[in-house]
């Protein structure tokens, strides 16, 4: 059931569509794919431009935009069906609820496929029907009106309006709890699986789903890290990449690094801190206008000279930064869009993320930045600055004559028990700056260790 | 890591293929598939007739059998990956663990193509390579080589080796700590998804994973009701039918029903022990050569007898079952083959399920049951009696005058509070009978109360 609220948001997300882009448009909801055999499907996830638009995650549904009005495509199931699952509301209570004008059975859509234009679906069984439907390509938006409509949604969905907002910090507010969780259980538990089964456990607790597939590690030096066997040994460091989804499909993202033990050690301590120099002033340097970029930067350069202040790196921060140096400690970006998707609208490649003309550079330092644009109010990005001890990097660096005169690696040697340190919270750009929309959640040294204390 | 004893059983599976098959067999895993963009993905499982005879879940890899040998076509990661993931071992090192004589990167399977026959991938795009490869449809086993083929190895997997009924014991003690946290939880839960949560979380625990979309839920009736939304009532049913599934790919299905409050009222009480007698007498009658439509009809009977006994229905139970009355309140099969598909082998249709020439009936108490075959030694298969009041089929039946005369529904009101009962065990046919592989969960009223007296 719908708000009244959310039902006003999807008009008015419909009206600015239309103020944008002028040709009939079809998005397609997706289908639920199977996980070893048909009836065995992976938890349905609607495309994030249908709930966008439609609002409710309708299976093999599709939402018709022409001339002002909305139109719903949907198969009621079969009374039959009810002996199995917990039936929808009717196409017409659904139809009222999202204000659509008018709903049809999917078949009929063939009718209404004149010139429509249309997002590629993620999942390959609907590509399927869209090509077969629109007799064309629909992959890489190689069509023109494809494309355009791509740049108008990606205009509207830059912006997260006051519902949107709302619902991410529902999110946030079960993602922090089951961040205290994840601290809280690890001081007694043996390996990473334990620590991931107390944080999901809130999430599931609150009937949310996962955003993405959690990273809890002790080997938060690889970037991705989707597997939970490792046993937990007392001087390790857990990172948790852990972000809640709410209901309505918006997305949170939110990593911590904390000590097993409950207590930093004095190496760990350092380059936590100087992480977290770099997460702060990233964030209190955002604000409408400013260059991403340029936030990525800064946050380089902090990292950069804070290396040379434990003695870690050489040279001026501007050099180190200019010679991708600080990368091979913080080889990933600053951070990007969230909104419906936790690397909002990364379905559309790069079209989001970076600003027209421009493109990824091939610069180690710079190639995975996710976000390259002037920051907007309204936009919703993360800010997650990290330390990384990656063997595959630094293995290789370390007879390397070019690092030679950068790096002490002996002083990095004293660092040696710090694999992977990541600090991301989810932040709101206002008219003036930022708001820190996960800021509930402890991130300071002394806070963490409070926070793990009061539950040992 | 493979351990020798699963490396053995994957040779005696492939040597046991060649012997019922003789031409080359090609395999392929399948892709990780996207939530909602390409690189968040949902958690990959590899298909399982390339589990049964890989053993290691590698995404997009495909195995090929020929003349007694095993290729492994699959590419390694980039060292750019290593980054993001953990690297899995080198590809010679796989193929050694999992007694490949040879490997090849992917694009080499275009020369080892020829005369391959294949089961087709449930995953689309997995599907759309096999068939560009094989230069065919791969679709519906339309090919005679494909159906042999499954033939084939549908006789292999119908009998669970001593690695298999170890990985499934595996997962069934995983799950029976679930059932029991499930129980606990529920004396304090205002809402099922803080069940699942607390069942979930023991399974997550131990880094399994669910063998499918648990059910947990005060309504039962809905038969695979997949939402955990409803608030807990106290004279509430709660049935949770949840599986573990062990890291090598093994299933394990088992369904409880208890009382919210840790005590079942006497309606509850006399429909459970009806279920429970039903699901007692078909395990003691499950043995080799038995038909398993015979154990369905059984459960049918004892069912009918019993709701002639307490008064709901009229009538002898052989009439009641012949005239599938009793299938108003169990409308579903009484059970179905586990292995590595909670429902195993359900991609090939009833190719498994049924025996070679049977079909499914049309009666609606035969048409959902989806085993119908004599039963071998060394089959896992379930029992999974139940008793339901689905609106969608009661309500109609009071106004149809066939029923009148069997169903007495005011008998049938002071049993309201009884929306869904289902009681699942999975079981390991012997030479002389079988075991009940989940027996360490408690099954009775008594000792389903003990457990939750005894957490409370």
């Amino acid at each position: 059931m719908l708000s009244p609220c959310h039902r006003q948001t999807l008009l008015d997300r419909r009206h600015a569509l239309t103020q944008r882009f002028h040709r009939p448009v079809i998005l397609w909801s997706g289908a639920a794919l199977p996980r070893n055999f048909p009836s065995n499907t992976y938890p349905f996830r609607a495309s994030s431009h249908f709930l966008y638009f439609a609002g409710l995650p309708l299976r093999n549904a599709a939402l018709r935009l022409a001339d002002g009005a909305a139109e719903l495509f949907w198969d009621e199931p079969s009374s039959k069906a009810a002996l199995w699952q917990s039936l929808p509301p009717s196409r017409a209570t659904i139809a009222e609820q999202i204000g659509a004008t008018a709903h049809y059975p999917v078949a009929q859509l063939e009718q209404y496929r004149t010139g429509a234009a249309t997002l590629p679906s993620p999942d390959p069984w609907t590509r399927q029907c869209q090509e077969a439907l629109l007799g064309r390509s629909v992959s890489g938006l190689d069509n023109h009106f494809d494309r355009t409509l791509a740049e108008a949604i990606v205009s509207l969905r830059l912006i997260q309006d006051e519902f949107a907002l709302g619902e991410i910090r529902k999110a946030l507010r079960v993602t922090i709890a089951a961040h205290q969780a994840g601290m809280q259980r690890s001081l007694t538990a043996d390996r990473e699986s334990q620590v991931r089964s107390a944080m999901e456990g809130i999430i599931l607790d609150q009937d949310y789903t996962c955003a993405y597939s959690s990273i809890v590690t002790t080997h938060g030096e690889i970037l991705h890290n989707d597997r939970y066997g490792n046993t937990i040994q007392a001087g390790d460091l857990i990172l948790a990449d852990v972000g809640a989804e709410a209901t309505s499909g918006w997305a949170s993202d939110i990593t911590r690094t904390w000590p097993a033990t409950g207590r930093f050690t004095s190496p760990q301590r350092d380059l936590y801190n100087l992480v977290l120099n770099a997460h702060d002033a990233c964030i209190a340097a955002l604000k409408p206008d400013v260059e991403y970029r340029s936030i990525h930067l800064l946050g380089c350069h902090i990292l950069a000279q804070g290396l040379v202040d434990l003695g870690i790196l050489r040279g001026s921060a501007a050099d180190l930064v200019d010679q991708d140096i600080h990368a091979l400690f913080f080889p990933h970006g600053i951070g990007h869009l969230l909104g419906l998707d936790v690397h909002d609208m990364e379905d559309l490649g790069d079209l989001a993320g970076y600003a027209p003309g421009r493109q990824r550079s091939d610069r180690f330092g710079l190639c995975y930045l996710r976000l390259d644009r002037p920051l907007q109010a309204g936009m919703v990005v993360t800010i997650e600055p990290g330390f990384y001890q990656v063997p595959s990097i630094l293995h290789p660096a370390r007879s390397q004559p070019k690092y030679q005169d950068w790096i002490n690696w002996d002083a990095l040697d004293r660092f040696s028990t710090v694999r992977g340190i990541r600090i991301e919270d989810d932040l709101y750009i206002t008219p003036t700056g930022a708001e820190t929309l996960s800021a509930a959640l402890p991130v300071t040294p002394e806070t963490i260790e409070m926070v793990m204390d009061s539950s040992s």
